[in-house]
């Protein structure tokens, strides 16, 4: 078993015993509805994985990882009203099956939970996590706003996007790694360096899950063409807009309203027109500049690590952009 | 000039420097509106006056002060998109003016700027005060969870209703003064003292709020019947319907929806049935017991707190209740 095999059952057998509240049900059944479907756990393995960089015993990092995940949970029963998105894992979303105000309220209980558990963490790291911890928060919410801004801006460049996922996305695998390093142990260099892999690695995985929802991949048994139908800014569109004809730039803006279509049309259509301008090479070769400033990072960690557990560390994070090493 | 005007002063200030980013503005512009009008300052005034009762210089105390001061603010904010309430401190609600998406997204990151703020108290005090600003955090949306259950149920209790506001409205006051206590060095006993105070304090201060609403006091330029035209179930409203005549229930629980009647005759026809059933005079009479026990329990104070202290603290928190010491 590797370590992050060890890192994920350590993390479920304690995210399992936390438990919150019976009554209000209203309150907490679409809180234990969400954390029960956990989905990657990606997040909280990376604070158990940075942690242990530097030590065996990774428990002193159980708080801030469960929290890490808490809070994530917490912004996608948030969001997923805000896209008024009906599915969430597969099933319901928390909105839909309960309504707004519920969804709301739940929301908000989450993440005041995540913060009840973020403070289990030892008194003598509390300070360093817990600002980590708000520096991450602080900027998911700036990228989901910057996200819903986007939505209806007309012209917008590729690096505007970029930005706004590195808010949104990449900045809570920031605060991952951070508060991960902090319970290790590790020095001002070697955090800057894991802080410096996590940036473009949040990116890359946001570009990696836009590749997904494009052109699919049957192990996640995921609804290709999603984001087409929704009209969705996603990379693959962005790098399109950016260097396509008037005409399918036109097509691309408009093609998910145009009620002529059907759906599986409206993808064709959309992917034609990617094929056509190299958009799938361009954002793999984007992923691909962007691990490879991940895994330098990486390699820059100092003496005080093990060239073993960076290797493991970079296995398990390509793995979550569908590369071999 | 009363210690309590100084802790006002000191407050204002300190606030007035908390500075929000620029950007994005769809998230801040709510922020900033929000936290401009800042009603009362109630809650930290009693953060400050808590801390104040042992220690001159109350300064320890701001960030916590500060952190449920917004936490307040952003629960106005989401719960008047739970209660579609068109208006706040006599201007537009957030959700009105912004839209509900700017208004869930801009309480959430008010909600984050708060334990952002409450992590600048001083690390020796960190893990206590947050664990009191937590369980909180915690109750506050339990209370707004039951209170929107209660909207729709049928029967309910006086002591169901009153267990509500505990949670809903006390349980912030409670925290603001175990934050406070905790920052002055106030000892476990003192401690349990004085959230023995805010216990009934924050319900008899809920009570008062509600006879307002139905009976009016000009110095707010509050509407007078808001609560009475939308339906609301107050402490008035609870303790009728626990007496009431079958036929007058009925009028109670249904007359907001009668179109029949004018709005000014719908207040006086409820009102009626509250004079009817001496209804004002048991709330003034649930008050007083509330407030003896409050007061009560700061004379238990221990000898580590002056008598004059005691006093002036006693005084600021009748003055809330509109009553003279």
């Amino acid at each position: 078993m590797t370590s992050f095999e060890q890192y994920a059952r350590t993390f479920d057998r304690y995210v399992a015993q936390i438990e919150y509240p019976a009554a209000p049900r209203a309150l907490y059944d679409p809180i234990r509805y969400t954390m029960a479907y956990g989905g990657k756990r990606l997040r909280p393995l990376f604070v158990l994985g940075a942690c242990g960089l530097w030590r065996d015993e990774v428990s002193r990092a159980l708080p801030a990882a469960a929290a890490v995940e808490m809070f994530h949970n917490f912004t996608l029963i948030h969001d997923d009203i805000m896209d008024n998105a009906p599915t969430r894992r597969g099933r319901e979303s928390v909105f839909r099956r309960w309504g707004v105000n519920a969804a709301t309220l739940s929301g908000d209980s989450l993440m005041i939970h995540s913060w009840r558990e973020l403070a289990r963490t030892s008194p003598e790291l509390l300070p360093a996590v817990v600002d980590y911890f708000n520096e991450a928060a602080v900027k998911v919410c700036e990228g989901q706003q910057l996200d819903m801004d986007f939505e209806s801006r007309d012209r917008l460049t590729v690096a505007e996007h970029t930005a706004m996922i590195e808010l949104k996305t990449a900045s809570l695998f920031v605060g991952a790694v951070s508060m991960g390093a902090m319970a290790g142990g590790a020095s001002d260099d070697d955090l800057r360096h894991l802080r410096e892999f996590a940036l473009p690695f949040g990116v890359a995985f946001q570009m990696q899950d836009d590749l997904l929802d494009s052109y699919g991949d049957e192990r996640l048994g995921k609804t290709v063409g999603g984001d087409i139908l929704e009209g969705k800014k996603t990379f693959l569109k962005m790098k399109a807009l950016a260097v396509a004809s008037p005409a399918d730039r036109a097509e691309l803006s408009l093609i998910h309203k145009d009620l002529r279509h059907t759906p599986g049309k409206m993808i064709a259509r959309v992917l034609n027109i990617y094929d056509r301008y190299g958009v799938r090479a361009a954002v793999e070769e984007e992923i691909g500049r962007r691990f490879a400033a991940a895994a330098a990072a990486l390699d820059a960690l100092t003496g005080s690590v093990s060239s073993d557990r960076i290797e493991e560390f970079k296995t398990f994070a390509l793995g979550q952009l569908g590369r071999a090493k």
